[in-house]
């Protein structure tokens, strides 16, 4: 079966409805999907940026909101603008590697996205984070020491610099085995349909 | 009818599939478009940039050739990437101005983007751009005569300040009457969609 890497970082917005729209259009495609967690804000740092795009480019920032919406609804996606924007990511993304060696990480990571996007909810809360692994962990309490251990710290590193080794340079992004990028939730039916031809 | 503004810079990469895209989809829709050329250049450098940010930002400007290569060859378009990018569009534009009061400026349009896409032609050139109106003007050296006249100049400043009004921070980009504003190529089918439905 052919494989593609779907890189996202929970603070990005169309990372939302990338994450919700992967899992049944890669079966479709009959592409088994990597969920990649990692953090733009070091990329972004490295471009000069402090903060998103979004806030220092004000148009494309109106634009982005309105198009976000339009896309979710288009979806019937429930759509909230977080506040703050963006969200710090890196508790959502270590607990998402933990889950993601395990059988819960995909629906974990969906349940993010719902909470930040669709409810408003804060994510760099641990009460959010804890509410969420309370209904999919057997025991959120040791998911959340193994979030915050130096294993899992590192890993997130590595994922980070690997995806800046990519070329990566925005989320959500598709890489191929082949390592072909494709960038945006609009390139998803692209990326997978590449991954498929050449599996 | 309904109406959808179509505002585009000759320079701008993703331009030149959407022009050569949006003809055909508009009649499919039953939407009249109106071709609106203007400059992003003065929109850049109010937001600090004195080039394209595909420029400044290699890893984007990495993928954006390549991405636009995989868009041209399922579109069946020809794809040479132009040097220098991006090209000065002053001249084109303000031709297409005069073509577009007229019959042929449509066309004109096409071309341009054909030739500097499609060929590697230099559209700052004004043999590219006199060979192009040799074949749809009947007087091309009355055209540029035209083209560099002050009412020309002054409406191509006016379009431009137009543009920024709307909230246009990139091309291409599409408005519909009623304000609402799709970016990108990828947003045509969707502002199209919008245009016809509230017509």
């Amino acid at each position: 079966m052919s494989v593609l890497d779907f890189w996202f970082d929970f603070a990005s917005s169309y990372s939302y409805p990338a994450a919700m729209r992967v899992g049944p259009l890669a079966a479709k495609a009959g592409v088994s999907i990597r969920f990649r967690p990692f953090l733009l804000a070091p990329i972004f740092k490295a471009q000069g940026w402090s903060t998103s795009p979004f806030n220092i480019y004000e148009a494309k920032g109106r634009n982005m909101w309105r198009d976000l919406e339009r896309q979710c609804a288009a979806l019937g996606l429930p759509f909230r603008r977080p506040d703050p924007f963006p969200q710090p990511s890196l508790l959502a993304a270590r607990v998402a590697l933990v889950g993601l060696s395990e059988a819960w990480g995909e629906d974990f990571c969906r349940s993010v996205f719902s909470a930040e996007f669709g409810e408003g909810r804060r994510i760099d809360d641990v009460a959010t984070i804890a509410s969420i692994l309370g209904e999919l962990a057997s025991d959120p309490d040791q998911v959340l020491a193994a979030a915050r251990s130096d294993p899992i710290k590192a890993r997130l590193r590595d994922e980070t610099q690997e995806a800046e080794g990519l070329g990566i340079f925005g989320a959500p992004s598709f890489v191929t085995r082949d390592g072909e990028l494709f960038w945006g939730n609009d390139r998803m039916e692209q990326a997978l349909q590449w991954a498929s031809r050449r599996s």
